[in-house]
């Protein structure tokens, strides 16, 4: 059975409540029962966690390498500036999958740009907390693919 | 029945004989069968085209505004500098997902920039041909989610 | 009599669908109504194209060279990086105007900079349909101005 | 009838004199007999003025506010930086019209660039005197639009 | 009665150590001895905490939600690229204040920058830790406005 | 007694006219007389004057050299390029602080630089009318804090 | 016997009118009989084509992939931002030599770039019709050192 | 006899007060003794103002056109972004000297532009006063050569 | 005898793991024990640690305030943006070296700038595990010569 | 008899030594052989030198002036820096070629840029040592085509 | 008596030669013995030289350090990017006044920064070699007065 | 025995002179003197030089290839612009260590970039002489190491 981390970056704790009209109205809770819910239908275990510290996601990218076959990350705001956690995901080897509730290029223009995505495997944006499900499955095919 | 009208643009016919180890061994040909196979499991009806001109494929997103209810476009090397094609996407309104072989993040640092997906619902990149397959599921999710 | 050439870029086509408020409700064959009638008016003779592809108004351009003692051209979104077209216009030696609908001043920061303008008469922008009426107007002028 | 404002910028009481291969033969004085006797024709009152200082354009824009029905403003080397002239603009909420008789994209760099234009109704440039002609005529069908 | 959290940002604990002449020589002790009476005297209620990292601000802010009537907070190094810190001030919708004890326009060209500003109410730079004073009054007066 | 000198830039004139939902809604003389009530309050006596011309401001901060303990600057537009107004406030050597009635790091791209505060002893802004009010205060204190 | 296929880009077709102070009062006729009387003195086969559009332009250097030995193009404008004509260089996998009639260095700063060059085997500028000779005379040395 | 305009730009009236570690001791009035006397020595009439107002110093340009032969200018803080200014020296073709009292290079990064120089004969900053006689001697040499 | 901080910044712990092809192919606590031997060895005592937060960096520099001599500090990926970690450098006041594994300018472009580098004695890159005693080496020759 | 200079720059004397990859296995010896063979062919004079240093190099070209019919000239890394061969190359007046051994194109980005190549008739870089030989070539027919 | 060194930079031994409608028809030795006529109108003594090298040129800086009272340089194209020769001026602490026969700012864009003027006590240019002349005198001037 | 070449750029032989607050009050030949000391003590053979011209440091680098095991060098100035010293470190593949006198990230915005460092074995900067002793030591390790 595959084995998935899933990290939710900063401030995504405060969804539904944070501009709804850009992130949506599920709680980050309703995300997880969601993502939870479509592991087990795809027959694939996940543990999730939400993180406000650089620092925190850091140390979770290190601990994943031990067990984890991928790793869904949404670094939220540290996509744009933290090339500390780009090395995590470089250092761990593990596939790692970069997600967006949003499309990030229909935002300000610091937002375009990604430091982290040069070391993950895929990026998928843009359809709300769908890009999580898309991102479980993407996992998935890929890692059948390399056997 | 969900219409989805699938255009690859500039290069993609000589997928399999240019550069296998970004964008893979198999063919355009046999990515459109891949394609076309899922549709028909998930209930979609899809056309799928390629394109080397930018006039082209403007013309052919306008003709698909009569009957598709999404589009998926890999625009190739469009993506970086297609502002016409951008402002066809917008001028349709129809929902469009951006699509890439490879994570083009990990590529040469003029290819990190999209001037297409801000008239996108989203982007899925860095899968191979699964990039399309996780487009037409993210297709088939956000249209029963709008309905 | 003179002979006025008005080429229409790409996805003009399209007006009165596309963002109705930022470029008005008229289809473009109310515009070319409006244009045709205006140039009987003050006695010229007007041919009216519009193509989406750079290629085929780079050969417009071409041919408008035999005939035509003006051009009024609307490149679109090629105006932004369309150094073919810029060359095109120098290459005819036939004087040219350029048209935009909108302000492209008051739009997104890309559209600020047009590098097609520089080997142009000059430059209406803002007026709506009405741009293309004072461009007939001034090509009219211009060209009495020169005998 | 309709009233409008018209504003000449820094030097431009030098023409005729200055770079008369780029501004043309014409006086001053020259160039506002003919914008006096069009506005006859058309049915409107222009009132005219030259000013060098920033602040008098800005204390001239302040002032038409409580009778014209649009500005027609060629705001010359100010047109680049000034946003003092453009807050002014935005200010007075009459609909302005920014006019060079030169085509600013031919000159040197540094007049590509247009801070004013983004709050003005649209722009034109190119036609030497003419433009401002065309700035009437512009000015006389845009507000009869907005009856 | 009003409730205000109070942010020191990172190094902000070296106070009268670190660059005195920048900085001046009281220490953090000193100054929160200095906004608690103050506070008392203007009949608001304050909580004051240092930090040195990012995610620990972005977890006060956000617990902050649930009692504040307004944040004042310096984030120190952080105001310069912390995109996280600035989403947190967005997500929690608490009026908030950037305070500076140096003016940040007086020294190294980075500090010039303030990515966070953009989503507090104001800011107030340079009077040491008269900053803070008058942070406190202005959220006074800013939230009786908004009664 | 403390002698203050007031100083509002170029458009402040036209408050309550200008943008009411970025400004507010009172007019200058309201704000004036705001300021006049809280200067006695505090027991300080304030001059205060409206300009349009950079140069004007430029004389009155000179005028203030003789006479003037502080002074307090909303230089509106040339807050982003008059270097003269830095230079005159540098002359001067009078403690200056610049004031903004809107969050200028709130607004357009170009008001996020400020190139007079740098010869300031600090800048407020983001407060509306407030914004003077705690610059009073701020002088007050940092003058007595000098002594 | 080496076949090699010479392609003109946009605008090409007007040599001889367009700036012949840059490009030579030769015809493109004139030119391409230049081109197969040396090749025949060489003993290659050559096929020439002039093209506007860049979409044909990729379709021919696709073309070329089934039996040319060599490619010699001269992007003419596209040089400049065509990275699908770069991408179609890079996936012929066919040796491909860029050519100038005129030495791009010494004309406007945006010709100074080339985006094409990057994957070709060598370029040569500046020449006027010599240039397409010298590449003629390169493509048969380099395949003769390649066997 | 030359006649030679000397005119002095903002601020330059609070010489010896402002910054004398960088402008000097000298008072604008010994100064304008030391250029009146040495333009007596070498047989030369000078008339020398200082002007705050841009506009001032654009009318001053204007009306030395008729009568001056050269213009020696310190145009202050408007070196670096009065295009106007620049515009002026351009029209009235008066051969123009540009002057300043410190050396513009040596100081912030912003005052190492000068956008008016291009427009004037040549430029002598950095020897103090004596600057100005540099330029009274260069400028009558120049005349002398025109001869 | 001279106490010394020695700091592991972010991702230093999986060192043999991480691209050992750049950073080597010893762990981390081989390092150590590498450091603490040479420490004994030139007569110096070390405390060692490795952390992946920022504020824990931050914190552990303020804490070696009061006892250490020297600090040794590899920032990791930090060196490139934390203006936080500068200011703790900056700060403390003791003196510090900065060193790296790797030679930085040898990577990619975004890792030839260092923030931190600014506020330290020197830098030693590219000796792998011997810039750590390097460093060592140099922080005893400079505390000596210092006395 | 036509006589030409051959220059070869900075560290070209290490050739077959440095990244034979990038500058293929002959020496510059039998480089220099096949020069001077082929010049023989076509009956053309060549003296041929290398130096390192930038000043010999600017000597080199003047002397040139005197005796040289054309000059070929391989700057190396200058090409990239030297504005002082960039200016030889222009006051002497000979025709000059640029020559490189690489597609200056395919390397680092820094060695895109060519700043003394806008003063030479044409440039020639990526054919290794048969760039020399297609420049004689070259050479040979634009000076036949000038006489 | 004073000693002053004169250095020339490279290709100014081709005055008269090179673009003479920029730099004049007289020679360098012409401008020589005008240099030496008026040093000894004035009492000076100097000593010239001209160089290509870089390398001769800061040895020639050195060696003046132990008799020159000053140096006037003239830098030639190294003017814009010798750090070395800027270096050369600030270590030997003698005054040293840079020159330029043609006004740098009206030439090309890459012309109009000095790297070494910021070494320099001022700079001189556009006067042909009256530039030379005005120099001596400004450097007699600046050497009185300190005394 | 281990050869090393140790080579001092530009400017370098005026230590003790030149801003001995920067770079201390040692005279190169007394550094030389602690530089060959050290050697002795640790078993290596030096040879040093110190040259002004970029030519010379190629050349004594080229010469260096035939004899010496590393290079220890400081680049001076050179070490911000000379490609051509980069390509020499490079084709020579001798192992190369780059050393600063100050901390090169403490001083002008010019000096922080090395164009060197990235073909270096390593960079030492900011220990005054001791920055060579520690490259001596460093040398020694890493060829060690190699065996």
């Amino acid at each position: 059975m595959l084995n998935i981390r899933v990290i939710h970056g900063p401030n995504l704790n405060l969804l539904s409540i944070r501009e709804p009209e850009v992130y949506g109205t599920l709680t980050l809770e309703q995300i997880n029962e969601r993502i939870t819910a479509h592991a087990q239908e795809i027959g694939v275990h996940v543990e999730i966690s939400q993180f406000n510290s650089e620092g925190e996601i850091i140390s979770a990218l290190h601990e994943a390498r031990d067990w984890a076959d991928a790793v869904i990350i949404n670094p939220g705001a540290y996509t744009h500036y933290s090339l500390a956690i780009r090395d995590a995901i470089a250092a761990i080897r593990v596939p790692t999958i970069e997600v967006h509730l949003s499309n990030i290029y229909r935002r300000e223009h610091f937002r375009h740009r990604s430091v982290t995505a040069a070391e993950c495997l895929g990026q998928i944006s843009g359809f709300g907390p769908e890009s999580y499900i898309l991102a479980l499955d993407a996992a998935k095919k890929m890692l059948q693919t390399q056997e």
